[in-house]
């Protein structure tokens, strides 16, 4: 069961009880435009641009190369927009825009190594298969494919172009039959039905890494540059209980959740407030820190007075990054790794 | 006199009979934010970034400095935005938003030589002293100084750093006591009230030159990238008669106007047409041609006929680019340099 939060195209929710799994049952979907079927026994995929010999290869090939399988958190850089105050435009998101699946491909790398870079190469660009045109009449670029650049050492690194989730065919919402994985990096980076790979001699300024998907930083002293948006952010969400759910007094309560970060970092703290964030406490893990991958967490609580209660949660990972308490605008309407209060009722016994 | 387009921020448009003078006289005047009032006196220009040695000079030290004068045609890269169809939002220039004047100043050149460019120098970033909040609350960067970067070779070229117009001070609605002028492109990189100069090793993403200044373009057979806009395009305006004129039939009129294009190119032919365009007949240049300034043209015309006309003029360009028929919408609401019909009455003697 995924909750809809847009239909034409597809955007998809997990329920906050299918995150408890260790890997996702019901995985979240983010559409741009319409789904394209792509048939694998026509599909080709091309690499070309600066590279010494350009490929085109059949998804038989592809499925002939050394195969790599991983388990990964892939987070929608927009989930957990529904918080936002004031309200941003976008698919309003609560917390289940993400997920975790088992991949299953070929490295990125495998292939750039065939072509051979270039010594001029800069970035690769993934293109996908999915095209329509933006709703800004000024901004928009016209009707474009969904394409999304790397730096060259990042495409070089744990990039997998999957073909298989948790051990069966991609299907066509997520991607079918090739997609990236770009481990540690929010979900806009990895391409579903990615058909072609060029590698640029320069920063690509495509669409989805300028006008959307990216965000202001401050750099060299100057007014702020637009970036675009990569590694995940440290983030923790309680998946149990439901907000609003109603508690008596003395009862025995299993706080549960989930927490992540990104790039090579892992989570090694999570905190719970049972006031609102007066006060923390540490929560016990429940699995070994791995990159790439979340970990869930638990915390046993019977609360003792009756009334309203706010609920929090905070992790903290191994540079030392911390969830902050207000979402920074300069993220706009991505990067929502704020702390979110869960509001419940206790009764009097 | 100029046309209010906008107050708080000022932006002031010259009416089409000043623009038939070799130098405006009421130039335009494009505001971002309020306008700074600085004090010459106290005003410092930094000189930053990848430089061997950065400097911080004083007016005076600015104005002892060799000095350059150049008669230069700018344009604000919106003007004509009111004969978009659909409207687009941003000032609704109509065709004054173009001017000429005689600009004064200290070659940046000068200026970059004495800090010493860095190898690894890329861009010249030109930050302003106006600053304020952009609308768009999820795009927007906060509050910033404009600022707009050039590529390191045209840094390198015929950039003013000018502190007279037309043999006068600057006033501070033109960007006393400092501002740009970057011979050949849009007004949008001719920054005002010019506080520092920063040399970066990368290209600068800045606000002016992202979500706003920049258009889509398709680069390497790939989904189109923004890109700054920098050079103006080829153009012509019609200057007299007025739209909506009524004239008599049999009476002699001259058509006159003006056209200009941009980089080190000129504008090389002029043809008008008073039949809605479908025939054309050279015009006469009234000056000769020299790059980054605008050249008059005239006609002699006696409509024959009553009715309504649609008078058309069309300009090309030494590098053979001639003005097209129809606004190309990935130029976004800017670069409007399609041709415009002037209609008017021709009445029966």
């Amino acid at each position: 069961m995924l909750i809809t939060r847009q239909h034409h195209p597809d955007n998809l929710e997990t329920p906050a009880q299918a995150l408890l799994e260790p890997l996702t049952p019901t995985h979240y979907v983010r559409s741009h435009f319409a789904v394209p079927l792509l048939d694998a026994a026509a599909f080709r995929l091309k690499v070309a641009g600066s590279v010494t010999s350009p490929l085109s290869l059949s998804f038989a090939e592809l499925r002939a190369l050394p195969a790599t399988t991983r388990t990964l958190t892939l987070e929608c850089a927009g989930n957990g927009r529904v918080y936002l105050t004031p309200s941003a435009s976008g698919v309003q998101w609560e917390i289940g825009a993400v997920g975790t699946a088992q991949w299953t491909g070929v490295a990125l790398r495998t292939l750039l190594e065939r072509a051979g870079v270039g010594d001029n190469a800069c970035e690769v660009v993934l293109v996908g298969a999915d095209e329509g045109q933006m709703d800004d009449p000024v901004k928009s670029p016209g009707c474009i494919h969904y394409s999304r650049s790397l730096p060259l050492s990042r495409a070089l690194g744990d990039v997998l172009l999957a073909y298989e989730m948790n051990g069966e065919a991609l299907t066509p919402a997520h991607g079918a039959p090739l997609r990236a994985i770009v481990p540690g990096w929010y979900g806009m980076a990895a391409v579903k039905w990615l058909t072609e790979i060029r590698v640029v001699d320069h920063a690509y300024q495509g669409y989805f890494q300028t006008v959307d998907y990216a965000r202001w930083e401050k750099q060299d002293d100057l007014p702020p540059v637009r970036v675009p948006l990569s590694e995940m952010r440290v983030k923790s969400q309680i998946l149990t209980p439901a907000p609003h759910t109603c508690v008596q007094a003395g009862d025995h309560l299993e706080l549960c959740g989930a927490a992540w970060t990104g790039g090579e970092r892992t989570v090694q703290q999570i905190e719970v407030s049972t006031d609102g964030g007066h006060s923390w406490q540490d929560a016990e893990w429940q699995q070994d820190a791995a990159p790439g991958l979340w970990r869930h967490w638990r915390l046993s609580w019977t609360p003792q007075q009756p009334g309203e209660v706010k609920l929090l949660s905070r992790a903290t990972d191994s540079a030392g990054q911390v969830q902050p308490a207000a979402h920074d605008p300069h993220r706009g309407s991505y990067e929502i790794h704020h702390t979110v209060a869960v509001p419940i009722t206790v009764k009097a016994k």
